[in-house]
């Protein structure tokens, strides 16, 4: 057993070497006003009353692990926006899921923030998926089994 | 827009919150092992190489923020089981997605740990779902809004 969780490296497996790249509170909260369109260095410092030089080590950050893209916005002088690249775009399950949970759990059901299907303004759901049952479940029909990965993933 | 993020009380929404709950590394990989079935001091040493002392810091923040209860399996000398609560079993979406990030983007798509559904073996998707479209999306066909619940959530 003591070695399930961990890799040759003594690293924690895919949620170990996650946190490691967004494990931190600003670096989430950063990653999280990107989705609502907060592109720019002051709107950002602005939203988040985060200092400036904590920020622009977290933006450093995630240009440098692929999750955010440096883009010019502007020439004289020159002035850029942080955008989502794919690797970022695809944290948003995550995300979701957090906000969801601190909805519930932590802020009574209140939400700061409601997350609609784009197109019908319905409030979405967060589900487990299995495209052989074609239905969705929850948490307690996960199972778990330690191995690679099947040829199929 | 400076305000946006934050509620009265200078946090920074649900985000905000539920990262100040398990936003520690050490936290969310407790959490982990926790849905894996570990739940003695001892097997949680073993498998996570963690200090005893933060360890023990941990399970006792966990149990205190109620994600965990402490469940006496032993009486002579007395012995205690951590168990996910009813709280702390819903952060399952957002561990499995956090998670499936790291396989894909962190791992070279390899992953240690597979989830399937159990009652047919097959891997889980994870999803957005729209009750009334009856359909699944992506993070791109989000539509984020700030305000109130509405009324049916």
């Amino acid at each position: 057993m003591a070695e399930a969780s961990r890799d040759q490296d003594g690293e924690h497996g895919s949620i170990g070497r996650t946190l490691e790249v967004i494990g931190d509170r600003w670096t989430m909260l950063v990653l999280r006003d990107a989705f609502r369109g907060i592109r720019r260095f002051d709107h950002l410092c602005a939203d988040l009353g985060i200092a400036r030089p904590v920020l622009a080590d977290r933006l450093r950050k995630l240009v440098a692990a692929g999750l955010l893209s440096r883009v010019r916005y502007q020439d004289h002088p020159a002035r850029y926006e942080y955008h989502l690249t794919p690797m970022g775009i695809e944290l948003s399950p995550a995300l979701v899921a957090l906000m969801r949970w601190g909805d519930k759990w932590l802020a009574g059901g209140g939400r700061d923030v409601q997350l609609v299907h784009g197109p019908c303004g319905t409030e979405l759901q967060q589900a487990f998926w299995c495209t052989r049952c074609q239905t969705t479940f929850g948490p307690l029909a996960i199972r778990a089994s330690v191995g690679p990965a099947p040829a199929t993933a």
